[in-house]
This record gives structure tokens, sequence and C-alpha cells, in this order.
């Protein structure tokens, strides 16, 4: 493809890890890095506070206010649009009344992408327990119907760094590319982001990584001169009095 | 009825208003100890810090980390059971892993109550920014062809102590049976717990209040001896390095 | 836990077994019994003159009428609640027409308390023939995407007094529990209400009986002081001309 | 279009009105003899003993009954096919269980028929209370989404030898072809069956009726040689005791 | 069963074959006429020009201008109703628009009457890359829930006069019937038009062809004295410029 | 926001507008040009013959062969991605199993973009005749039940150069901002493309329309370095003899 010179706007998108990992902040940032628009300084960022990793309904609960306080420094910071960057969208809606631009899932934007490049997709992600956690997204966001079957390679996240990773992650998709009938693979985890493009070379069937798809995604909805509707539904947050820790969040 | 003088078993049970309005805890701990059985013992409480009234995906956040302190505080202090009254069911499966004892949330609890005693429901609320919240909870609960419409009479929470109240739901109730078509009407907003009652005798319609049934189902299930499955999706949250503010919840 | 020495109200609930076999409504009894609150009177009974056991639709019609019949019973007597303690919940809604105080099936009662205790469960039944009475109350119910699988022991209702079957029903049970993915255990039948506490302890995985599970349910509506709705889809029968066998009805 | 002379097979349809009104009845076979192919013979019947009409769960608890007596009836007279023709389908899974031939109920007969020559219907019925039985078909069936409106003309079934019912069934008709946005109309009773044809006419929407309609389906399955499955959910009821009034069903 | 001798009214039937391959339109014809009631004329026609099976949405797209065509000329010949013999049912809505007459697909055909007969089917085609098309297709009749699986024998279209195709489909659906739980088995593929008879003989289980059933639906609508709904989304098309190629079709 | 001054890939993205009609095709490429990314080439394409506007399902039939004949005649021209440009998505399927680039249709592109910024949204069209197809698409995309409302103005699409439409339009989306209670407005029409961003400003709802979207969509997977699946449902299509008219597909 030819190359061209030309001048752009400069977004800023801020991804956020939910989690206090550094070690997977620096993957999504990497992987979201790889997939900006020439136009996009992507700033990845995760909190000194919280928890190291989520795998679970409780563990979210401490990431999304981890997300809203990131949020706010995105804001303060100016950036135009927000990546939440942990397979489960901890605080999506939160953030999207909370927040002035776009905010964008990793599990919803896997799932989008997914959708129109396949007639239906497979996820693979850590552990088992974090299925009721996908199958209410896929509710939620309508693709309950396009998604064969949730697989899980029974490592926790934090163990992600480990070498054997790859091998695990590539047997399961054999698997799936052989028995489930599914037209792409959708990885369930942040931490696998920087798995993707390898896998989808190897495999010969599109592996997605939700941290790149947001990527694309918050561009387009900004490229498109719309951001979140404040009319209704995701309209601010309506002022009140909030207290003790809480009240950095006003 | 005849009386009858016997021994039982006790219970304790936490009601957990999830915002900090003592007002609105008040309401709920009458509206709790009305139904409750006499085995039952009902602790009413509310955070000391969080947020003064619940009226969207942002308010729900931080109410859901002040529902898991208050649930920690429960288990310290020994409680059978534990519910979240406030409409939304904000943090409900996080405290499912989270606690030892039975959990349910009042929205669940109302529309669980309704589908017993009716084909069909409305759910009138205080304002309309909160039916996204409410319809996703019918879809996830599996109530949403159950319900038939939403309806709000555009009143905060907060002003819901108005003596003016009652009229504006009893006006809204009225135009409901006479218009939906629905056999019962959930109160959708802890704050009308102690409206439901007296509008059931005058509307001749079963209106349904969240808290009060809540109550029911937390000792039908301690009553049958079991608890939230620890198997799977809902057992304990992994051990693992919670810092900050949160690390309070270890 | 204390005990203490209290007052309370007394009401009679209604266990209706919809077959004529005594054996089953002696199990009924017992497992209503055992979990009644205590100002509950459980009345067991059965027809004199019906269908032996229940296991298809047309054994269900037969059974509707039954349930009928021993409302009337039941209303004569003053009772304040009904329970249609058969699996496929015969002649639910025409029940619910029919009687003063509230009437619950076993099948939604299991199905209503499963959902408040994990996010997806499994069913296990007597004949496979049985499924698709039990699919359709999922669909009607909404608690179809919440169950997991349907299981059957491949035993007809009336060899559940077989000493081999507690073995069986455990096996199928354990094995549920490895693969299904599920929270928890519904055993589909009233001839297996004795073995889910049982089962509960020495699987680690709550089980479910519907006929203890819908003793608490009646308490619960009872105890709200509320009944079905007689406002639309399920006011009473309208008046008119029943002769020959069913007069009996008026 | 012209006419031919040949030698065709007989067949003998049993029309089973599920109630005791004998006007019904007339109505009903004259409907189902106006369009009963040349080898069809049509055979109505009523119970002498039952209700005299159909307007909830309750009544069709009793119409189930009817419905399997009938049946019995049929088979002993050597019928080929069954029809019950009543709305509701009262009975319809039980009637497949006993019943040798195929049972076709008018109300799914109906929908089935609409959807083939529209993308969605309308159904004007008799009383409201019976929205909910024609949910739960519309439900079962799978035409839930297909039908866009339920209406009722507000007049007991046995009030529709009323000389006034066409002129109100025809102004419902006009306003649903205005409004709805459906291509058909079903008419939910089958005291309506005599007004189809006309209404067509004069409205320029197809009105159907599901007692011709199930006609044509039996006539279908009849003629294409298969019969309901006996394999799996709707094999013939099991062996077991039936006594008393209902002994007669063995 | 007696014979009749009398005189009925003819109409004529057009069976559209949407492939090139006249070898299949045989086989449709025979299965066509096999079933057509004593007044039913059928004229199998197969485009001259166009593709030689159709296995996908590409060959669907070429399949549907086929059917259009055919639809014309059938209009033009003065037929009654029209057959679209491919069980992606290619063009249906289209041609719905276009035809005076009714237009049935044989998929919704065999689903329409496999859901009359039993409360669940399975599907049996030729390649798994069609299953796409037909659960589109189930997901917009409304059989999604009706239908358990489906199943290809893994030769394409074209091969189909092979001698081996029937033992390949026979062993298929032995295994269905053991397996599935489905009461009913569909052929998916009109090129197996031929086996359905032979199979339910063998089988013991309802065996449907889409072409037969097809036939007796379109008869059906016939009968009744109605067709496709011209008010609202079915409507003839639009007036307008169609220029090249498609200026036939005006 | 800054200025950068960059070299990057350049990816050529053919806009297909299946109709005959030059304006519409003008009206498409200023929509698709006004957002597309400083590396994206946009070719606005359009047929010769064909069908001068789409507004049902049979005007889609003939507009689906002019999709796929630009779609062979953009990978002989090397375009990475292909738009379809009518809000019917004709011929998606189909196309993606021709087509080696990426192709998105407007109508998804648009639900998808409104489903990231707004929980529910409205849309609006031309003819309510297109209301059929255009619910087809949401229920297959997943999108339905976040579509609150389908609005027509009533105008066909060729007069949508008319100077009144933006009026017209105008008004409704006024409408539907304070009527339905979504959150999003979506332009069901590509004639609709140029009015999009001056009714987000003037209305403070974003108003969305799908070429636009559908060029980010196509960047975003070209950006990621997939395409379609050809892995199942989508692969290339199987050769096969194609004959006539249709042979220069192959």
């Amino acid at each position: 493809m030819p190359l061209a010179k030309i001048r752009i706007k400069m977004h800023l998108i801020q991804v956020i890890n939910p989690n206090t990992s550094v070690n997977i902040t620096n993957v999504i940032q990497k992987a979201a890095c790889a997939v900006a628009f020439a136009g996009t300084k992507i700033i990845a960022v995760s909190p000194c506070q919280g928890i190291s990793s989520i795998e679970g309904h409780f563990d979210e609960a401490i990431a999304t206010m981890c997300v809203l306080e990131q949020i706010k420094q995105g804001k303060e910071r100016g950036v135009h649009g927000h990546i939440i960057a942990c397979f489960g969208d901890p605080g999506l809606l939160a953030a999207r009344e909370f927040a002035d631009g776009p905010v964008i899932g990793i599990a919803e934007a896997a799932m989008h992408i997914a959708s129109l490049i396949a007639t239906r997709f497979s996820i693979i992600t850590t552990l088992p327990r974090t299925f009721n956690i996908i199958r209410n997204l896929l509710q939620r966001y309508g693709f309950i119907s396009q998604c064969v079957a949730l697989h899980a390679i029974n490592m926790p996240v934090l163990s992600l760094e480990d070498d054997s990773v790859y091998q695990k992650v590539y047997e399961l998709c054999l698997k799936v590319k052989q028995k489930d009938g599914s037209g792409a693979i959708v990885l369930g985890c942040s931490g696998m982001a920087n798995l993707a493009s390898k896998l989808t070379k190897v495999l010969g069937v599109p592996v997605i990584d939700g941290v790149s798809s947001a990527v694309k995604l918050v561009e387009s909805v900004l490229s498109l001169g719309i951001s979140t509707s404040k009319h209704g539904d995701l309209a601010y947050p309506l002022p009140k009095k909030i207290t003790g820790y809480f009240e950095a969040l006003n």
C-alpha cells in the first residue's frame, strides 16, 4: 500500500487497566499503540491502589471504582475518549454517565468486531468463574445467539505472563476451530492482548483482541463527531452529596 | 386466625440501605419489621460515608462499595442473611460471592413475588433515568416479558419524604390499573416501601414493595437450610492483593 | 441460634398431591412439615379418584381436574393457601383463578428459589418424556436461560419408593456437579422431596426440592398480606353453566 | 377454474367444540365444511356435559377433559384426524399423546396460516381476560414477535350470536388495519368462524379463521402420510391406574 | 379408506427449482405430484440460466433472481400459487411482494409441518456451510427453540443423485433418533425430497420433506380463499425505473 | 486539537450505492469522505443498470445482484474494503462470501455505533413498508431490544433531494427525542446521510448516519489486520457452473 504525507487532528485516548498489575498495563499499552491511527495518542493507566486482577463480580466492584477514578483523572488531563481494558467491562455504564467523551469496554469492542467478520464466534478466557460475567454482557449487548461457546484455559489472569500461556491458548483455539463451527475467536482477557495477531496468522481464523478493537471503536466515534448521548439514560450523574472516600469523585 | 405459643429459632437479617439517607433507612426498617416472621431479627444499616441517593449507574457504583462494606460488617456481626435495599440491586452478585449467607435484592424480590400472584406486572419508580437499570435487571432475571411497562413519578428519591408523594404514586397506580392490563404493581424504590400495603387496600390490586418481599425470601432460603451456591460462578472471591481504601474488604 | 418464645398467627396451607398415590402424599407431607414456619399448619391431600402418577400431558389433564376439586375442598375447609405438588404445575393458572388464597406450583417454587442462590441450575427428573412439560414452564416463567440442562434418572414416578433411587439420583447429581457448570440442582419430582437436604449436605451443592420451596413461598405471600391478583387475567372464573361431572366445581 | 372429475380417498376429520354450546358447534361445522377438500368428511361434535363457554384457564381445564373424551369417541368411530375448536387450544398436547391421528388446535392453525401470508398479524378476540392464554400460545408456538397486538370486542363468547357482533368485529378490524401496521387479522374465537370470509372481502385484508385453517392443516398432515410423532415427548400415555370418573378414558 | 367420485376446482401450482439442475427438478416434481390433492396441477420449473446448485448466501443471491424470473413466467401462465423449492427459501419475501398468489418456501413449509406433529425437530442438510442460512430462517420464522440441532451429511447438493446418499441420510437419521431427543426429522434439501416417505416408514419417526409440505400449504391457503396480504409490508413493489438485465422483471 | 505531520498507509474503500440514482451516490460520497481517516481513499460507485431506489424486498433482490457486480469490480480494482450503502444491507452475507476484504452494511454500522453511545435508539426511515426489512436486520444482528421504535417520514427515497426533507426529518427527530425515551436516532436511509451532523448539533442528541459509520468500521477492521472469516459460514462460494447473465460473476 502506498504512503501519503498529510496533516491530521490528534486525539488522546486513555486506556484504563482497572487492576493494579503493571505488567498487564504494559501488555495493554503495546496492543493499543500497535493499531492506533496516526492521529491517536494512547495513554495507558492503571490504579495505584485497587485489586491485582479481576476474576469475579466482587473484583469487578472494586475495579469499577478504580475505573471511575481514572476517568476523572482522564477528564482533568483532557483526554478525548476512554477504554476500559478488562473483559468484564466493569463500570461501563457508570463511566459513560461520568465521562464527557466516549467510553468503550474491551468485551463489547471485541464482540462488535467479531460480529462484523463472522456469523458466530467463540470466546476463550482465563477461568470458568468469569463465564457468568461474559454471559450477562452477551445478553445485554445482544450477541448471545452469536456466541457459540465460552472456553477457559483454567489459568488465573496473573499467570498470563507465563510462557506456557501462548501454547495453551493456541491449543484451545485449534480445538475451537475444529469443533465449535464458529468463524472467529475472541480472546476474553486483556492479558491475552499480545497473542491475537500471531494466533490469527498461525490459525487462519480471525482471533480478536478487545483492547485493539476498542481503540478503533473510540477512534470511530470521535471521528464521527459524536459521543455518549447525554439525553436520557446516560446523562451526567445528578449532583448530590457524596462523602468520605468517594467524595474525590465529585 | 388462632394464635399459637411456641419456641422458634432466631435469624438475624441485615437490611442494607446502600445510600447514606437515614430517613430512607428508617422507612426500610419499618417495612422490614412489619412482615418479619416471629423468629427474625431485622438489623437495618446504612453507610456513614457514600452517596445520598441512587438514581443512575454512577451512583450504583459507589453504592456497590457501600454494600460490600456493610456485608463485611454484617458477617463480623454474625448475621444470617442480607438484603440490598435499593431497587437497582447494586452489587448483588458481588455480595453473593462475598457473603456466607443468602443475599437478596429488593428489585428481584419484588419481581419474583409479583410473578407469583399475577401473570404480568407494571413498575412505578422515581425518575425515568433509572429505567435502563430496571430493564437490565428484568432481562437478567428473566422477567422482561412479564413486565408490561415502567412508569416514573418524576420525583427524585430524596423528595419521597414529601407528603405529596402518596398522592402522586396513587394517581399513577390508578392509571396503571386502568390502562396497563397488568395484574400487579411493583413499587420501584425503597423509599416507597411504606406505601405498598395502603395502596393495595385502596386500589384493589396487589401493590408490591421489594423490602418486605426480600425479607420473606431471605427467611425462605434460610428456612430451607441452603444458601448462595459456592460451587461455580458465585464461589468466594479468589484471594488476591487488595490495596488502599479497598484493603478493608480483605 | 437462640430460641424465643412468642405468639404468632396461624396459617393453614393445603399441599395438593394431584395424583392418587398415597405414598407420594406422605413423602410430600413430611417434606412440607419439615420446613413449615411455626405458624403454619400443613394439610397434605390427594384425590381418591384420578391417576396414579403424572408423566405426560395426558396425565396432567386428569391431574388438573383433581387439583381443582381439591382446591374447592380446601376453600370449604378455610385453608389460606394452596400448593400444587407435581413438578409440571398442572392446573396452576386455573387454580389461581379459582382459589381465594395464593397458589404455588412446586416447579415454579424450585426454579424461583434456585435462581436466588445460583446464576444457573440443572434439573433432574424421572423420565425424559416430561422434559417438554418442564421446558414449557421454564419458558413461561422466564427461567429458560438460567437452566443449563434437563436430566432424567429413567425411572417412573411410582418406582421412586425403590431404595435404589437415592443412589441413582446421587450419581446423576455428581455428574451434573462436575459437568454442567451449574450452581444448583433442582429435583424435578415431588417423589424426590425427601432426598434434597441429604444430597445438599453430601454434594456440597444446593439441591432444591419444590415442595419445601413452595411452602416458603406461600408463607411469604400470605405474610405480605397479598394474594393472587383478581384484577385482570386471573380474576375468578366467570359464572356460567357447568354440567355433569364438572358441576361439582360450581 | 376448470372442473375435473376424479376418484379420491376419503378422510374423516372430527372437529371438537370443547364447550357445550350447540350454536357454536353449528357455526364451527359450517366453517369447516365450507373449506373441506372434496375427500374430507367433517364430523362436528361437542360434549353433552361440560362448560357452556371457555373464557379463562379454569374453563379450559374443564374443556380439556371434554376434548379428551371426544378424542376417545373419535378414535372408536375411526376418524383420521381431530381439531380442537377453541382458540386457547385446550388440551392440545394431551390430545396429541392420546390420539392416533393428527390433532390441530384452531389457534395454532390460524397463527401458522397468518404467518404464511403476512409478516405480522393482529388478533381480535372476545374478552381481555383471554389475552394471557393467547400470549402463552404465541410464546410456545414461536409467533410472539409476529403478533403486533391483541384486541378484544369486550363481548362474552355466548353473546356472539348477537347480530351486533359483525359490526363490532368489523369496526375493530378497520381500526387494526389503519393503526397496527399488521398485514393480517386473526379472529381469536371459534364463535367468529362465520365472519372471516366476509370481512376479508370487505376490508381488503386477509382475515383468518382458525377452524377452516385447522381443517386444511389436518388434511395436509394426513395427505403427507404422517401423524403426531410417537417418538419422545408425545408418545402414547404410559399405561397406569386411572380411577373414578376419569376411568372412562382408559 | 372408501373412494368418492366428485367434481372439484382445479388449481395450478408452480414449483420453482431455483437452481439449473434438471435432475433435482425431476426429483422435486415427483415429490410434489405424489401428495398433490386431486384438484391440483403441478408445474415444476427451473431456470435455463443461473447456478447449478445452492450452498451459500452468494448462490442464493443468484437463485433469488431466478426465482423472480420464474414467478413472472408463472404469473403470465396464470398459475394460482408458487413454491420455492430450495431449503434456504431464497427470495421468499421478494416473491411474496411480486406474486399475485401465495408463495411458500420449502424450508418454512417443513418447519411448520414439523411443529404440528412434534414438540421439537432436528434438521439434516448437505453441507455445514448452509447452517447459518437455516439458523437465520429458524430465527425469522420463530422456530429457533423448536429446532434441537442441525446436522450435515457433508455431501454437496449435486452429489445427491449418488446411490450412497440414502444410506448416509438413513444413518444420520438413526443417530438423530437415538441422540437428539427430537420427535421429527426435517430433510433440509430439495434434492432429498424422494427420501422422506421411505425413511418415515423405516425409522418409525416422521421424516419431513419441504417440497411435499409446501404443496399442501399452498393448497391450504388457496382453499381458504386468501393470499399474501397486499396491505403493508408485502404490497406489490412500487413502480420504478428498472434497467438492463433486470428490466425484464417489469 | 493539535496537528501532527506523519506518514501513513493508504486504504481504498469502495462505497457501493446499490441503486442507480447518481444523486444518492453523490450524497453518499460526500458523507463518506467527510469522516474518512487521512489514510483512506473513498471510491463511491453505483450500477449503470439496476433499480432506481430500494424500498422493499423485491427491490433488494435486484440491488443484491448489483452489489455483487460492484464487489467484483472492486476486487479487480484492488480495493481493500467494501460498504453496502443501502439501509437494508442488501446482499451483505453474499458479499462477505464473495469479497476478499471486509464488507460492512450501513444499517449494521449505524446500529453498532448507536449501541456504543446510547442504551437504546430509534430509527427514522422513508416508508413504513421498509420496517419489516429493518426489523429482520435488528433481529439478526441482535439489536432488536435496543431499538425503541421505527418511524417513517412517508416520503419515497427519490424525493429525498426535496428541500422539505430536512424539515420533515427534523420534526420527526424532535418528536422522537421528546417521546421515545431513546438516547440516539439512526437515520435509516443512505439518502439522509447529509443530514446527520447538522441534526446532531441542532437537536442535542446524537443522530447517526450509516454511511459515515460504515467507513469507520471498515477502517477499523482493516487497521486490525483482519477481514471476513473464511473459516466456515462465510467461506468463498464453492466453485460451480454459473450460466447466462450471472456468468459474469465467475
